[in-house]
């Protein structure tokens, strides 16, 4: 059985991203794999109907990765089915005008779920930790501080009833390399690939950094970081529903009591 | 001169109320205290153009206070008069349900200024250690959690560039009887009185309990409370004034260099 506690980033230990696998399948076969998601999904589509009902917990379920690293994939294979009512997914793309005009925390606060419903962030507040740091878009003691930041903002959200997951989908440079590739040689692809990309990936090494300290300081028992290998691609959504599954089980929700008694309620 | 440190709820120290005046004059005149009121009025309205010409700091003010201490008079008579783009006033009341489904600070970091800008609060997070407190609203672990979370959030605010004052006015509970009884004998007054009000009043001693630890344990360098005796008007408004041109001063706020030579540009 899949232990996921290997891929967790282990809070007050220094991640070292090179002690991870971008591509592993867990000595799974592809057909079982799949199976085995399939059972996930159904579990996890049933999970959230009750969080739902129940309405008390919330659930955030952040995703960090270098392009082509497959965020908007697993988001695809493993949420949808889902009651799109408590569901929604928020893109974070670069600030608009208004956005930098506020604290980095503002535009993100704003999309944080509601109880009883899931957000899913494909890219998050961890940008202002990672593109904002490697190119220096504010000063050093600036980003520096919002390690904290955004430790006391997790914080803050667990203890007010946000069930918090992170994932950080880890992708070789070889695989990047591949996967750009294809994308370059699908017209149907052109509109995911930016030329900017290519800067990104440049300062490979500066990003592997910065995630290495974004993981290492803010995965923590209320909102901890997952290490999930790239390729295969089955292997990954396997790995995420599993995640979540675990996640909202040890809730321990239930559908709350009725106020009135079924069997006494006529409909006439 | 007036010397406003002698209103602060000092950091690091317990707060007791009942050392603050709930009246004072400073030993001025009202006449003379109103001419000094304009001139810091009028510096007032040039300091906030400053800050909205150079688009570098946000401005934040917090007024709490029990009912008829003051909050809608003041903020009449001290931002009257100011630019209405850069300038807006928040008044928080009960929390919708969608607030409710969120974080106690959800509602109100979305009401954060911007910079350039200006924003009042009339109430405020601290009705989350507050009303929330005395009434039991939320479980004591629940609340008990919520001043760090508080700091947090104004240490996020003052990193990211907004500057923050708070005030509480300090009204008595022999004061807020007669300003109530008058209320009553106003028709035009009578939108201003909630008749639940008065159960607000039988709790004054938890209120001023409760207020006393929130100005004790969120009084920081960054974003300090101010005790304001609630009588007379004039002095209130003349302290509060004062506190805002003397913290907006040491921003050293000026407009910003024009980026072409205003004596070479031709207006045909």
């Amino acid at each position: 059985m899949l232990d996921t506690r290997a891929y967790l980033a282990k809070p007050t230990r220094p991640v070292d991203l090179s002690a991870f696998p971008t591509r592993y399948d867990g000595s799974l076969e592809k057909v079982a794999a799949r199976a085995e998601f399939a059972r996930l999904h159904a579990r996890l589509v049933a999970l959230e109907e009750v969080l739902y009902a129940e309405h008390k917990h919330a659930l955030l379920v952040v995703f960090q990765g270098m392009d082509t690293s497959g965020k908007d994939g697993v988001i695809r294979r493993v949420f949808s089915g889902l009651g799109p009512s408590g569901l929604s997914v928020a893109s974070f793309k670069a600030p608009s005008a208004l956005e930098r005009d506020h604290d980095f925390l503002w535009r993100v606060h704003a999309l944080t779920p509601r109880v009883g419903c899931t957000t899913v962030f494909n890219r998050s507040h961890y940008e202002d930790v990672l593109i904002v740091r490697v190119n220096e878009l504010v000063p050093r003691e600036r980003w520096q501080r919002r390690y904290d930041h955004i430790n006391a903002f997790e914080r803050l959200l667990a203890d007010e009833g946000v069930t918090i997951v992170k994932f950080f989908l880890h992708v070789s440079k070889e695989c990047q390399k591949k996967r750009l590739e294809r994308r370059l040689a699908d017209p149907d692809k052109h509109w995911k690939f930016n030329p900017d990309d290519l800067e990104t990936r440049r300062r490979w090494k500066d990003y592997q950094r910065a995630y290495e300290e974004a993981l290492s300081r803010c995965s923590t028992p209320h909102a901890p970081w997952y290490v999930v290998p790239a390729e295969p691609r089955w292997f990954r959504d396997l790995l995420v529903a599993r995640v979540l599954v675990e996640t909202l089980s040890a809730l321990k929700m239930t559908y709350p009591q009725p106020t009135f008694d079924p069997k006494k309620v006529r409909i006439d």
